[in-house]
């Protein structure tokens, strides 16, 4: 059977094992082909081949419910639902989305992007399913990382007490996008690997025929009683059943036999069923199964060489100038210490920790923790610096204001991922940082404009007091000549970046460079912009800000957040409070609306806040 | 000893046993009169008072750092910890707070009122002090409740691997507020009750002694094998064990040589402890050990009888008319179902429980799990409503934007205890969610502004789509005639109350009361006021406001949102998108900044948003 063939997953029924296994072997090079002519999202995926054409070998979707957690694992599922004749529009503006969709097909019965909610939403759709009297499975694919995400936690306990019919199927890898950390994962290491276990469980069996006759009748009964106890010790997965969860496994995720021989056999089993399948990150494609973290996502590449397309730029991405601005600071200040939720390279700590590795902690796929923990280190007289992404943040808003906040601690928070991100979409975009920092008070925002500003304000956060979040987006720096020296950073000051006499245009962050744009073309047409860096979007230094008004009864602001709530709404805000009407403003901002995947250049444009745009706007507004 | 004399923990150091027992009957009648004469926090404090006098005989504080998890609990620290002669100010204006507070003394180490937050600072605390090289000890004091809540899971997991000295604390009582529920408090159930678990271990013990030369060799090698094994099923607490968390108990929380010799004994064992320590919720008050649900927190009583002080008032609470308007859809529609986290009394839903049990799904202390799996409730076919306080689901802000939103699902949000709640202060003050409900795209937000609103708002919105969020106080009914017949609401629409010419007055919810009493004023001072309904947050009505804005120059907006980015933020940016230059905007609403605790209207008073210090407000100024 050829994979093109492939139209849904009915089609797939009549195959053989030996069938399926080539059908794997094509879903790999297909998968591979795509990744390294367009970038995307690899080792997941490529671990759950056998795993996601046994699962649409067993059970019926759409009509059976598959949801997958996070979701850049569920390539295979996209190839294998009708979408692959569209699979090289992946992650490109207008193409399929890189994560399930339920907007792009009723294959993905629930999207995703942040990780822990398969078991949730796959609880939900079991309620719902009873609730209505029908008949269809639920399946929760979750991998070993976002099983230490709170919530997941929060789902089996549930579930545990519902008994819904359900399978969850744990994708054991070891791995999230770096190795995972807790004691969770390592007990589920420790499940996988003890050879005490797997002795004792043929042992027992062993001794057990041989007992009657042996001993005497008091023994006997304790053996008997003993049974189950000694049963449950030598059952892997006795942390599942202790919360209602039946445990399977572990199982060969590369074994399709076996694959769906336990799917077939749990799938009328009553109850929820944990089936916990053992898969290799990046399997079938040798670079990336002896790198996995290496290959989580790839830039366009060499399939041969693994190298990327493009020569490596020489121009250093902010995460990583944020990475070695922390480490020259962790080394003259013992008290800092850097906290990230599983992903120390995406964050730029990873440059910490492999120069000074007890400076840094890395709590797991645990936002909510991470923030508390933070607090409770700052108590404790520490500097914590918290580096998560934008998005992902937004899981910890409730943790900053009621731990950190509220009791005034200084914690420093840093996200990167501030703004659009891309090809990662509308789950990824850090579209609402500006709106949910500024809503806590107490809270200093940053929002650096360039690498060099980017370190001063680190730097600066350090010594600064109670919460302090620095936001950025993804980006490179805007030159690889970065200035040593570090500036210090006046409080709560903006800085005029050019002097003008009529529009006042106020750029959040990097979008500065948008606005420069507009103050060229601006001043093309007879205008005297006045270009400022905001710096701080909070506290803003109100009598700066009444100055340049008091000039500038046109006042623009641009910010790569929503217009709802953000720095546009801060001035509107501002506007009011000083009493000074009379001031025409407009505001440019990420829509109140979800916004696609694509290129971040063409998604300004698209959305008219991009330099020219603005600057075509205004000159017909004005 | 007399409790009035324990100044400070140091105070009780020398005392006996039987001493210790004294105390804990003097504390339990000073927090009965306390909550008897002024309302309060009852059933928890009464059940943790040995463990509270236990902890503070065994450890150094404030150098041992004690970490509350929720805080009601924490009555019985307050009064052994310099508090004693400030007690009766309790929860009152200016008095001291409900729950510990850093600064309010220096034994409350972390500020708590959310669950599950404990384990997260402790181990904060606990890597500092090792970072810093000091020596002290940790304890987090956690219900089994809060273990529900999945950053607490977060945090066992983190504990687990970081194996820094630490002690935890399981309070359990069975219950947090409701009876707890979940595959993990029946877990715990089961560890506790289980007579196999006991009968198992004295017969082991003693057979153990019986084994050698009654058996051959082979068999003694297995049985050494299966030691360790038998060991951990018989072991109560191996849940926490695989987590790498070294388990003790359970103890009788109410036998203080039992306790004092446990924390003894776990303080000088190295990395992370959890003792399980069986309280009785209410201990010590018959009423309230009869009934701790009932007595969890009390209005003023006579301590004999229980009976309130105040008759009853017939004038229902807004969160009964919720339940009872819920209960009225739900018969007629099967496809609604109710979810809260743990609160079902408090939100109302017990109301619809009684009638329809299976109607309502509680899912613990779980707010992020509650959200997400709506979403697949939604996805699923139902129409969910998660009944959960303003100030706990800011937990959820994430789950709400990338689960719900994103997808465009139906899920109705109902939000008790929006704006000032009163006496609990800060933690629980719903300040915000007209801010983040807002940030949040295509969600649709309704303030009712009196109980028959919110009957038509609950009525209107399951006919809604996508999210619709419904916002009111902590406050009784304006009236005990509730409406019979519900009246379609249409949807965006504001409605005026009072049609007048100068000067603009937008309530949001409850606020309308306000701006009426403002609107009299100005009225009696020639003015010639138009209010306002708002009703809907989002989406605004644009025409409708301009049209009011074409008559209106002064627009003064009132909320008990913070007015960082709530709805006079709105209004700001509806002016700025209008181009409707030279017109004043005055906007009232709370202040970004935390507000303590203390009775609503004098919280409005002292923060001039009542209607007397609005008018006075706009007298001065216009």
């Amino acid at each position: 059977m050829q994979l093109k063939d492939v139209k849904s997953p009915k089609d797939i029924k009549g195959c053989s094992i030996p069938e399926l296994n080539d059908l794997a072997s094509q879903i790999r090079d297909k998968i591979i082909t795509q990744v390294a002519n367009h970038g995307g999202h690899l080792a997941s995926s490529l671990g759950v081949v056998e795993l996601t054409l046994a699962l649409h070998y067993v059970f019926n979707a759409p009509e059976d419910i598959l949801v997958w957690d996070v979701g850049h694992q569920a390539y295979v599922h996209k190839l294998l639902t009708g979408r692959f004749d569209r699979f090289e529009t992946l992650r490109q503006q207008g193409g399929i989305s890189g994560f399930p969709k339920r907007s792009e097909s009723p294959y993905d019965a629930f999207g995703v992007g942040h990780a822990s909610t398969s078991i949730s939403a796959a609880l939900g759709f079991a309620v719902a399913r009873d609730k209505l009297h029908k008949h269809n499975n639920v399946v929760a694919i979750i991998g070993d990382g976002s099983m230490t995400g709170g919530m997941a936690f929060e789902a089996l306990n549930n579930a545990g007490i519902t008994q819904q019919n359900m399978t969850i199927i744990l994708n054991d890898n070891k791995m999230s996008i770096a190795p995972n950390v807790g004691g969770f994962p390592k007990y589920l290491n420790r499940v996988i690997s003890d050879p005490m276990y797997n002795k004792l469980r043929s042992d027992i069996d062993r001794v057990m025929e041989k007992i009657p006759g042996i001993i005497g009748r008091h023994f006997r009964n304790l053996f008997q009683m003993t049974e189950k106890a000694v049963k449950s010790a030598l059952k892997p997965g006795q942390f599942f059943e202790d919360l209602g969860i039946r445990y399977f496994g572990p199982i060969d995720g590369h074994d399709m036999n076996e694959l769906v021989s336990i799917l077939e056999r749990v799938k009328s089993i009553p109850g929820p069923c944990l089936i916990h399948v053992m898969t290799e990150k990046g399997r079938g494609m040798k670079l990336a199964e002896s790198n996995p973290s290496r290959w989580h996502a790839s830039v366009p590449f060499d399939p041969k060489s693994g190298e990327p397309l493009s020569p490596k730029s020489p121009i250093p991405s902010l995460t990583s100038i944020f990475g070695k601005t922390l480490l020259e600071l962790a080394k003259k200040n013992e008290k800092i210490v850097g906290i990230t939720g599983a992903m120390p390279s995406g964050c730029g700590l990873d440059i910490v920790q492999k120069e000074l590795p007890d400076r840094v902690i890395d709590v797991g796929i645990a936002e909510e923790h991470a923030v508390t923990f933070a607090a409770g280190l700052a108590c404790g007289g520490l500097v914590p610096v918290v580096a998560i992404y934008s998005s992902f943040l937004q899981r910890a808003y409730d943790q900053m204001i009621h731990d950190v906040a509220l009791q005034k601690l200084h914690v420093v928070f840093v996200l990167d991922r501030a703004g659009l991100v891309g090809a990662d979409g509308p789950t990824h975009h850090g579209a609402l940082d500006l709106t949910y920092l500024r809503s806590i008070p107490g809270m200093t925002i940053l929002a650096p404009s360039d690498e060099n500003e980017l370190r001063d304000m680190v730097t600066a956060a350090i010594d600064m007091e109670g919460p302090v979040a620095i936001r950025f987006p993804r980006s490179s720096a805007l030159s690889s000549e970065i200035r040593d020296e570090v500036k210090p950073v006046p409080f709560s000051k903006f800085e005029i970046k050019q002097q003008g006499k009529d529009i006042l245009l106020l750029g959040v962050g990097f979008m500065l460079h948008e606005l420069e744009k507009t103050a060229k073309i601006l001043a093309e047409h007879g205008f005297s912009p006045t270009l400022v860096d905001v710096k701080f979007v909070k506290p803003l230094d109100k009598e700066g800000y009444r100055n340049l008004f008091n000039t500038h009864k046109t006042i623009v602001t641009l910010e790569d957040n929503s217009i709802v709530g953000g720095f546009g709404s801060e001035i509107a805000e501002l506007l009011s409070d000083l009493n000074l009407e009379n001031h025409r403003l407009i505001r440019f901002g990420l829509p109140d609306a979800f916004v696609e995947h694509g290129k971040i250049p063409d998604l300004y444009r698209m959305l008219g806040i991009d330099g020219t745009s603005i600057a075509n706007k205004l000159l017909e507004e004005l």
